[in-house]
């Protein structure tokens, strides 16, 4: 099964803007990227980035419209396919794995808030829908389609990194390259709380 | 496995106080402790809630003290026992059998901000440690104690309901009583958004 990788290479985590300069935030999603790529190695599976700008990467697929449209472009011919989201830094091999084992004609591994971390594809007649509540769209979409359909339950792919709040879930769980590049910037985690909280030095801010 | 459901039914969800009433957040989280005794049961499994104070249920032990030192004081004659949080309205009784299933000598639900939503403890040498980081407490005990340790890896159990960004997840996963109740309370989604916003009517609010 190919594997799909969005990535925005220009559009930097702007909600991580208080804690990372522009270039740093650049660095760390390439970073998450790089995580994510290894992972779907270590599952001997083949993939591509999906980009809207170029990537210092061999298999990139630049389309410049929507990712709805681009994906969608793809799936007629390219089904069977798994998008894989670029910011789920503590995806393992065995969740890919686990996921292809998986016979449904859809499978979804949901993120907060409604969204859709990994989508795996079978059936050349589904069409994605992300932003917005998208989980909750392509959930719709397979029973439209009467497609089969199973919901992939992990906490770590649940784990986008959007905000602050993530980074702290990245600390703690994560052993890939883009937590080293966290604790390269100077981030760790503060325990005196009732809750851990994020810790950069204030000198290293932006 | 007895299944100990620890529940605090004086201090309702104080971080929903700005969208629901004290009373409301009582009966809701009265709700959640349901759903999670319905799955319990589900799976067959024999359960205490452990209380500070009276509930109007069979099975409760009272005690006043901290949770770390209730459940310590349990854990030697009562082992093998789970701690299952009562704030987890999306577990099943699968998750429950799956855990059942593992051999480790402790097993860990992980929840957001290295919570421990989920233990089961095996070796009546194991102590627990809530309040703070748990997770990784629970893994350095483990660890120190040199006892075999399996991370639970679910989305729906890593959800307990703290804020309003969790009943997001419940009126979006959700199907139990705790659910029903925020609908009949008048809290919908609204989709138009670009992420999935908690709706309550004005006039319903606190």
């Amino acid at each position: 099964m190919l594997v799909i990788i969005p990535f925005k290479a220009d559009e930097p985590k702007s909600r991580l803007g208080k804690v990372m300069t522009k270039t740093e935030r650049r660095k760390f999603a390439y970073m998450m990227l790089e995580d994510v790529i290894d992972q779907v190695e270590r599952a001997s599976l083949d993939w591509r980035v999906l980009a809207t700008s170029s990537v210092p990467l061999d298999n990139v697929i630049i389309d410049k419209r929507d990712l709805n449209t681009a994906i969608n472009s793809l799936i007629p011919d390219k089904t069977p396919l798994m998008v894989v989201m670029s910011d789920l830094p503590l995806i393992k091999s065995e969740h890919l794995k686990k996921i292809l084992e998986k016979n449904a004609d859809v499978v979804i591994a949901p993120g907060r808030r409604g969204g859709t971390n990994i989508l795996a594809v079978r059936s050349s007649k589904f069409r994605v829908s992300y932003y917005g509540a998208s989980f909750c769209k392509h959930v719709q979409k397979a029973r439209q389609l009467s497609l089969s359909l199973e919901i992939f339950d992990s906490f770590f792919t649940s784990i986008d990194i959007d905000g602050v709040e993530e980074l702290i879930e990245l600390l703690i769980h994560g052993n890939g390259k883009s937590k080293a590049y966290l604790k390269s910037l100077g981030f760790s985690l503060n325990y005196d709380s009732t809750i851990p909280e994020l810790y950069r030095p204030k000198e290293l801010l932006p």
